[in-house]
């Protein structure tokens, strides 16, 4: 992304930019993060830092971005300031691959407020979606007990960005690899794939079409054998084997329709027999971490799992409230704390916050929300990514945000983790913190 | 989209291309169809085809496409056929705006397989988010019985590309425009939105928020009146533009959270009373059809709805089954029919299809799928798009596709529009498709 996404915003941002334009471009401190986490989530995996960086680091208007600015109406001198405006202020983050919880801030900027406000429709747009699909992956991958999981879902992601980026929040989720050729060469994923239906289907019988794969493409591969029957496809690819080759081996065969916790028992049953054994059962279609668990918890016979549109999707929660809400702002030259009371649930907590990880055993046990300038027990998990506008992070290579979000959720308790009905991490918040929302609301319904 | 998407396919479509590339690059047909209807669809609106033209138009593999796959282990010979390919055959498709059903073709391609089968995982990922969002935007204006629709949902869209082509779909789909303003750039749709609850909290009150916004801003505006509390809110308002301006009027007031329904009856009563009875009730936050339906329906005084993740992501179904299969290849010269058995609801229909749409009464009664050569009743509905790679279609404008789809809606009993349990619209499949089908049975599993 070197482009400049500066106008893929709301259009309030322009709107309030303008006005504080005229007003006084006041400083300010704005939080991202998830109120509740989605149903049957304990944790969330943090994800999408590199595209906030890299939109940061872009981050103007160009001249066709102002002189539509211009038809809709804003004013010429606010549009001549907005040419010239820069991302110049801090950024802290969790990075790629942390563990987070409800309320708890994933990123907080300090900068003048008509920047930081322009960021808020982007932000939330690349962490939101990456932090769903890297935490539906992990789901995924921790209920395959080890077995393999690939990403299969380009297809079906919400257009192309979430395509790519799903690969890569999958990769970090702990997937093993995607289907996504673009996804591989951007990203340095691993590739995977062999043959469609449409392929044995073009020939005038299965046993054909196999044969004809094996000549060009050898044995270390992947027969699809249900495009009919599943149990003649799979003594059709042993047969086209033995009859080409002489061998009993096989990379594997895969399975993508029909009862496959009854199917994959008997094509391991008729693998076996012929003497196969090394032949791995790929199966795919309809996956997701809870079809996942309950196969493998009645015994299904499938080494590795190709999961498609449940990943990218995160289609049991394909949402999450992410919002980017204003913590501090400027007053008499000050930063002063700030926050949304409203109805319900919307209520905000006040003031620039740290994320205080306690850590017992080698486990986690609790988190505590306070301010920044708090001493608490606990690590302190925001990093600064940008001072002054500058990039003051190494970005991690992927390969080692994936091993980050490994290592983290092993430290999390499995009764956090669970698939269904995780219980709740406990994150608390600091004294102070709520000392100043008491405050606050005091001043601001009085 | 000017730079060609070649390499966003999956993996075993490059390596059934080389298997190909080495057998005879045979000809063939491929469809793209929904098994079945999300849950609660009576119908989807087909969206996206704009977006695969241009893909079409610009497919080929650029040098650091070929590099990477030579990488990956392809063969130069193939990939020096590779640099050459580009789409030369024909397409046929249901335009942006037509209804569609299950197992109803909305593109048909017959190419030389090589080309045709690389187009796979493009086409459903453009099809299949936008028709999904057409349709989720539709059946919410639906709900809103005329009350307008404004896209609010850039930032919860899984990613850039689904945030634009959201605001795309819920355009044609009958919103009256969006939040996203660079939508509102590269599509011309209409833009909306006034102000976040970051510039209210920015200030030490809201009735100074307020009334520095109306100072710069003037009363055709939208005030954001829940920042606090939302009856008080409604008072700084009034107060604000009365006191500013000796007025009583102001565009409008927006609600962002809190029991809308009970809180709208009493927000209008409060602007009625005060003399604002032109000002318009916004409201926005967990809204869809399904929620506004249960507002209106009891009484909610509420003129006009953003709605935001629900509709970007059709979060109640989050992905279609759609999927793109062949229909005919190549035999001794000849396209023959093909066709998936396999077990469950994975079998695909035979031949090179057209819908035949038939209309009784200016309403829509069922429709029949048959074979392209058959005669039957009813209206053709797939067109031919491109002929020998070249696009014999001219794109439609975005309000035309627009007004198509309202149009074509309106042609379709309310019994299949309804957003809970619609009844299903019949899908008739002709006699020569199912004794096709017969006939391939017998002969694939004798």
């Amino acid at each position: 992304m070197e482009k400049s996404m500066a106008l893929f915003t709301d259009l309030y941002e322009v709107t309030m930019a303008q006005s504080y334009f005229k007003m006084g471009n006041i400083m300010a401190t704005f939080e991202l993060f998830v109120r509740r986490l989605p149903s049957n989530r304990g944790y969330l995996i943090a994800a999408g830092l590199e595209d906030v960086c890299n939109y940061l680091l872009n981050f103007r208007f160009d001249k066709n971005d102002l002189e539509f600015l211009e038809e809709k109406g804003f004013e010429k001198n606010f549009l001549k300031f907005l040419s010239r405006v820069r991302f110049t202020g801090d950024m802290w983050a969790l990075p790629e691959g942390e563990l987070v919880f409800q309320n708890e801030p994933i990123i907080r900027i300090t900068a003048p407020i008509i920047e930081a406000q322009f960021f808020e429709t982007f932000i939330i747009n690349a962490i939101n979606f990456q932090t769903l699909i890297t935490t539906k992956a992990s789901r995924i991958v921790n209920s395959a007990k080890g077995r393999p999981i690939i990403d299969f879902g380009s297809r079906r992601a919400h257009g192309v960005d979430a395509g790519l980026k799903a690969a890569r929040a999958s990769y970090i989720g702990g997937c093993i690899g995607t289907s996504n050729v673009l996804a591989g060469k951007l990203y340095g994923i691993p590739i995977f794939g062999t043959m469609a239906h449409s392929y044995i289907e073009a020939f005038s019988s299965e046993r054909e079409a196999f044969k004809a794969w094996l000549r060009t493409e050898g044995i270390d591969t992947v027969l699809l054998i249900d495009t009919y029957d599943t149990l003649r496809g799979v003594k059709n690819a042993i047969e086209a084997v033995e009859e080409l080759t002489g061998r009993k081996e096989l990379k594997g065969v895969r399975m993508d329709s029909g009862d496959m916790l009854s199917l994959s028992k008997e094509v391991r049953r008729f693998l076996d027999e012929a003497g196969f054994n090394s032949t791995k059962i790929f199966v795919s279609s309809g996956l997701d971490e809870y079809v996942i668990d309950e196969y493998l918890s009645k015994g299904a016979q499938i080494d590795v799992f190709g999961v498609g549109s449940s990943l990218v999707t995160s289609d049991d929660a394909p949402k999450t409230d992410m919002v980017y809400k204003l913590a501090e702002s400027e007053e008499n030259g000050r930063l002063v704390p700030r926050m949304k009371i409203a109805e319900g649930e919307k209520a905000t907590l006040p003031g620039a916050k740290q994320i205080f990880r306690v850590e017992e055993d080698g486990k986690y046990v609790k988190d505590i929300l306070g301010l920044t300038d708090e001493n608490l027990n606990g690590e302190r998990k925001l990093i600064q990514i940008f001072k002054d506008g500058r990039l003051v992070y190494k970005l991690p290579k992927l390969d080692e945000i994936r091993e980050k979000a490994k290592k983290e959720l092993e430290k999390l308790p499995e009764k956090y983790r669970r698939i269904r009905n995780p219980e709740a991490y406990p994150v608390e918040v600091s004294d102070k913190v709520m000392d100043l929302g008491r405050q606050l609301m005091r001043k601001l319904l009085p």
